[in-house]
């Protein structure tokens, strides 16, 4: 039997003195559930994904140096025994490659590195950017690790991709009694059960259980799930941990069939999506070393959500909702804006901003469209001034529905260093809502969203009277004609076959081509970077293409 | 002999029909010229680079369109016989790839596609990031081009990266009698030298004479700067354009031996800068659909440069400049800065920001720092007001150094769609200013920049009597230990070993981690993507990592 434990934790990434340290606090609470093989995620030392500073001399050395920490501090704490499995940055041997950074796993046993693996293949997709950075490896690597019962158990190890991909270098059937895989899987909708049917997959393939260890918490704009998980050569998923939290998943091995361990629940659709929402914004606040959040609260869905999930995510008591009303905002606006800073236990605060509006129209012309967007600008400097004084770190509250279209205003609600709903839609806003008041309900709380912010149509009140409807779509329709437009990269043609009325979608797509206009107004966020330049994004900006109006003939 | 046309022109990413139009026009002046083949630069009918447009199915159809127009337009023209090679967006027929965007290169003649090559190097490193996007080809391609004097002369064709990587597609030894590179290849200092070497070599392995057509404009973030060329077998430059405009460069391939054409005359390291900055700002203005620009003019050096970039390049009368006031700004300030408006013909105003400061410190208390940040703020305010109301693109007027330094405000002198400066370090800020002064006094021309805005100390004039020195190293040793720091990714043990002082390396190193910290409170912008929480850095945002103030250990 070979007791593994699979270390569920959340690093962060630069920091490889304090990953060095997790690193060893948890190899012991390892060993002390007596374990003998201990696994960490992908490059758990580093941090995930560390970009353009695997590029640096002096971070490759520091990265060198924490491992070192590592190898000799577990002999320091009678750890020598255990091996330890964990990711790292790596330099390339290849010829050709030589000293390149690879994301490498490294086998730690006895106060030495005794093994190590350079992942294979390097996604270049979607989130992923590693072909660009990293040199891959060739070769493949099983290990040997000791049975408590005596004799030794081959472990195969491969990272993330590796499995993903057919013609990996995984260990071919009957040569590795285990297959420890190290990842850094970001969080996507369904992606739980596909990386079980996967892992599943690959069991078969090598005729020995899957040990998947995965990353938790928010880091930058990924959100990692975690929920680690053993998956048998038949299929069946052996152990699970929970989702995006911390956590240390024990399994036992046995010298010949397979045993069943801990299974967490699964979650939820809404309850998973709002909780990596949760974890993304934790995440984001606590790594770059902030304490404390502040906020625009109109009374609407979106801040409320906002807020509610601001309260879980760094307490209500750290939370600052500002309540900003113009001589359009209605009363049961700022009531319901009170109400639910009061429900969170947030700090609540009111800026009218009448009098800064009254002094820019007293000095410039600023009509129509201009005047709505001056008053989104005051709030944003009202709330940049707030965080310069008293360093909270500012959350803008507009949603992706409504940044799709440009149904916002560029340096005015826009503003703000997070952006927790930038990629759930309005459909979902509500929904979300509605899910955490259920949940609150259901424990015996209070729900932290007042419920007429649920119910009402929603308005920016930028103007008098003025609806969303009357200048968009109902959003059911408008989130369906986006998710094919935008998600999917559907066209007219494709979404007229799919049945949608040709009026709505001329006018979803009109609108988002010119809120792609709008946005070459935004600049590029000044940076420090080695690229003449830069760039900041996957469309081109000063992009002509337009959706054709018939056949594109 | 054939005739060779190299058509370095500047189409518009996105803009099919345009570029359609764009190839057909030059194929016609090549054709008047007395050309037997053309050559356009990679991608010229979809534009450069499309990043995931190439993903949209509606953009391949139209692109497929845009190339069955030119094949059908050129007969229509009498062009007929013409060989014409040019880039487009393909779609690959490899096993396992099927339909997946190539970068191609197509042969048309007769009112068909005679031949096609599909790249095989897909850079992604830089700012290239093709990898990512297309599928690499796997075959070379050598094309029967008919000679004035009967017979034909074979031409291999490659594009771009095919020949920057040894063990490309190019043809052998004597199975070429030219070789034609379509290129995309953006600006960089030295890269003019670069090319020709590089050119010169795969001209000597291939034993033909190398035609390189390269992209001119603006794109985005990119600059492209044309300076096509033609190379010898033995390394001579037999022909050259002229960089920073749309050229159609002709020379004759000989039946035997090689001829030499004309010569542009290499450009001054400074009129180059100046000239590539110039053509970025007048690409992004004109394919964005903008007519003006408007911004900021302190008085200082950056905003008289970018006035008179500015007027350079959408000319003077399109140019807005704001004197923004406040009761920091000195007299020379206010007066410098109406000289420059008046030497380059700008549409000049002027707009107090002293009553809006004082409406917002009547409604909060924002002491030190956050008072410097409001000024910024309001005067960011009132250029988006203008620009809502009038029209213009904002222009942002900070340097590369003080963005490195966060020697800025977020939100304030940050806004703008466009930063000319960005990649421009203040050194180099007083170089282009003087040389461009220079230019046009050997033009017999007024300097557009005001003589004081050039050697007066430079001052943010946010506080009473502030100086940048207060808070900045020397721009001179600044500007050198960014260099190493940020562009050479040096750590502070080799910028020591370097000579360095120790204090002003962790002075500046201080404010770099500090300027990146700040950038947390700043969002990246909104955008339409197909990824899950976007991403816009190439250094993640949450990095801890800050250089060892002494061994790594």
């Amino acid at each position: 039997m070979v007791r593994i434990a699979l270390a569920q934790v959340d690093p962060c990434v630069g920091d490889v003195t304090g990953n060095a340290a997790l690193v060893l606090e948890w190899a012991a609470r390892a060993a002390e559930a007596g374990a003998g093989l201990v696994v960490f995620p992908e490059m758990v030392l580093t941090g995930y994904p560390i970009e353009d500073l695997a590029l640096r001399d002096s971070f490759a050395r520091a990265a060198d140096a924490a491992l070192a920490e590592v190898t000799s501090g577990l002999v320091a704490r009678g750890l020598g025994d255990l091996t330890v499995v964990l990711g790292t940055l790596g330099r390339s041997a290849l010829p050709g490659r030589e000293g390149r950074p690879t994301n490498r796993a490294v086998v730690v046993r006895g106060g030495a590195v005794v093994a190590t693996y350079d992942k294979h293949h390097l996604p270049n997709y979607g989130v992923f950017d590693e072909y660009r950075i990293f040199a891959p490896g060739d070769a493949g690597c099983v290990v040997e690790v000791p049975r408590a019962g005596g004799g030794t158990a081959r472990a195969g190890i491969v990272v993330c991709e590796d499995i993903w991909r057919d013609g990996g270098p995984l260990p071919a059937m009957g040569d590795a009694d285990l297959l420890l895989v190290l990842n850094g899987s970001p969080y996507e909708e369904g992606k739980v059960g596909v990386r079980a049917e996967l892992a599943a997959r690959r069991a078969a393939e090598a005729g020995a259980p899957v040990v998947y260890v995965n990353l938790v918490g928010g880091q930058d704009d990924l959100v990692f799930d975690g929920g680690s998980f053993v998956v048998g050569v038949d299929g069946t998923v052996l152990a699970r941990a929970p989702q995006f939290a911390p956590h240390l998943l024990v399994w036992d091995l046995p010298d010949d069939g397979a045993t069943p361990g801990r299974l967490a629940p699964p979650m939820d659709p809404d309850a998973e999506v709002y909780a990596a929402v949760v974890t993304g914004l934790a995440g984001y606040v606590r790594k770059n070393g902030f304490r404390s959040v502040v906020l625009g609260l109109s009374g609407g869905i979106d801040s409320a959500l906002v807020a509610a999930m601001a309260a879980d995510a760094v307490g209500g008591e750290n939370v600052v909702g500002v309540s900003m009303p113009s001589r359009h905002s209605s009363q049961h606006s700022k009531d319901d804006a009170e109400d639910l800073a009061r429900r969170i236990g947030a700090d609540y605060r009111v800026q009218p901003i009448e009098p800064l509006a009254a002094a820019f129209h007293g000095e410039m012309d600023l009509p129509g469209i201009a005047g709505e967007n001056l008053q989104a600008r005051i709030r944003g400097v009202i709330l940049m001034g707030l965080s310069n004084v008293e360093g909270h770190l500012v959350l803008a509250t507009g949603n992706k529905s409504e940044l799709a279209v440009g149904y916002s205003t560029i340096y005015g609600d826009a503003v703000g260093g997070f952006a927790p709903l930038k990629d759930v839609d309005k459909s979902r806003v509500w929904a979300l809502a509605r899910w955490r008041n259920q949940a609150a309900l259901d424990a015996g709380e209070i729900p932290p969203i007042p419920e007429s912010s649920i119910t009402k149509p929603p308005s920016a009140e930028l103007a008098p009277g003025q609806m969303d409807t009357d200048s968009l779509p109902p959003y059911h329709l408008l989130d369906e004609v986006l998710d094919a437009y935008v998600e999917h990269a559907e066209g007219r043609d494709e979404l007229l076959a799919r049945g949608f009325d040709a009026a709505v979608v001329d006018r979803v797509l009109a609108l988002v081509d010119r809120a792609e206009w709008k946005r070459r107004q935004y600049p590029p966020g000044p940076k420090v970077t080695a690229l003449a330049f830069g760039r900041d994004r996957r469309l081109p900006v000063t992009n002509r293409w337009r959706e054709p109006k018939g056949d594109p003939r």
